[in-house]
């Protein structure tokens, strides 16, 4: 058809896209193209402001690499992931969908031991961990990579002053569905905003500090992959963390020993499902200088 | 705040869009947010699709370069780009959006000369064009940049059987508006689909071609720089043009001549407003060999 009218060019559209013959992927294209024209119409968005989106997402892609999802970081702080997760899983699911930094064959590690390799501050913390399924069943031998960032607010990857795999280790569940390990408490950190989330963390004037989190994945055969990050419930960004990721099972208590130190006990509760490890996103330690991180102030 | 629901999370993120200080910037978050989400909710998106589509539009950006942009195409294939010229500009305006193939610099041609610069099979036409305001007045001195792909569906830059800057001409409207040219009847092409904007098009069953079209860029200062393209009445694709591009006053009537070949009017209406050239997509002739046409055909 030739269209003459906004409402015209719309129906043209959904009209193509209707034609699809999978159902699902008719669904989902057909629900796109009504919210991406229900936005374009109700905001009139001009075609000075047409231009510069398709420019931002553009650079989304290019800024995207093996180390870096521009993308999914834009998702996430639009809290796209965080909804998707949300819908996807149940409410008791200590669990959320990020996997940004994680490498593939951390070191295996005993129970008990320490996944400090090389000289690291922080204050001592030992993590007492419980992996059981939904009814409360302790789960043995799940596999739990477990990573986390540097007090200064580096993973090991993107540090020349830390030691390969340093704050990385690798768990098997014991018949109780328990291990434990010794770590530094992490800091949160900042993502980078060099980018087009950069700039709308700016625009809306919006800080961009994620909580002080350790990263859990845990796999077994049977169950669905979990990967969780278990934040510190005195962080100064729990609530208003930049990717909308932080839920209620996922705030973990560090109490103060007598001895000094920390303990931090957590339990995750995996769903049963399909097995399957994410593509690693990251390949092996940068070569290059620390990244230079810049905090925003929120207003 | 911590989340709980999907409810929670979109007012969460609405929150945050909404403290944006800038009015036109907050309104078109706030929308973009509402139905980003809303699209998520409504279909609940699944991980594996989430990630699927995280990964297209980082691969667009990827595929985007100085002389080809996936986003645009995708944004052209969805209709949103036809769409949000429609919405800025009134009917009456014989114009669209896309200026991709422009390149800076087309050779100054007086008035009635040919464009042809090397030889190029296909029929020839006279091209008789108009510009005029919106009160029908003759706008005189408007620099006009003519293009238009070969009768094989190539631009002089793709391909390296055409001389630089064949079928491309540059030209001054003269106290009646007027200017003609001479040239050869355009064919259609197709878009390229080795990206994602290749698989939604076959996911839907459509094909990618454009009607043939020869392309207008018109600027005079204190008038809106007004980018067209010609369609060809009798070309097959022109009601499934596969970017929605085709609007009634951009219809043109090839007229057979006694003499052979053919004749083309167009009338351009010029609304008053901003004269401001786009940045050229296109900085020189490629060195490579011809790009691959791929067809499609519609199911």
């Amino acid at each position: 058809m030739i269209a003459s009218s906004a409402d015209d060019i719309t129906k043209a559209v959904l009209t193509e896209a209707g034609r699809t013959p999978d159902a699902r992927q008719r669904e989902v294209l057909l629900a796109a193209v009504r919210h991406l024209h229900a936005f374009v119409s109700e905001v009139r968005l001009t075609e000075a402001e047409f231009f510069r989106l398709v420019a931002a997402i553009a650079r989304c892609g290019q800024m995207t690499s093996p180390s870096h999802n521009e993308v999914m970081l834009a998702a996430g702080s639009l809290g796209v992931s965080a909804l998707v997760f949300r819908i996807n899983n149940d409410s008791t699911i200590s669990a959320n969908l990020l996997v940004p930094s994680w490498r593939l064959d951390s070191p295996n590690t005993d129970s008990g031991a320490s996944i400090v390799c090389s000289p690291t501050p922080g204050e001592p913390v030992l993590v007492k961990a419980e992996v059981v399924d939904v009814e409360g069943r302790p789960l043995e031998g799940a596999e739990v990579d477990v990573w986390h960032a540097s007090t200064e607010g580096f993973y090991e990857n993107q540090d020349p002053g830390q030691a390969d795999m340093n704050l990385r280790g690798r768990f098997v569940t014991d018949a109780a569905g328990r291990f434990e390990f010794r770590t530094v408490r992490p800091a949160g950190y900042p993502v980078p905003v060099n980018g087009p989330v950069g700039d709308l963390l700016r625009m809306q004037g919006r800080h961009n500090l994620r909580p002080a989190h350790i990263h859990f994945l845990i796999a077994k055969p049977g169950f669905k992959t979990q990967f969780a990050q278990v934040y510190s419930s005195d962080d100064e960004n729990l609530e208003s963390d930049v990717v909308f990721a932080v839920t209620a099972p996922l705030v973990g208590r560090y109490v103060a020993q007598a001895q000094g130190g920390w303990q931090l006990a957590q339990r995750f509760v995996l769903q049963e499902g399909e097995s399957r490890l994410p593509v690693p996103p990251i390949t092996g330690k940068s070569d290059g200088p620390r990244p230079q991180l810049e905090v925003l102030k929120s207003r």
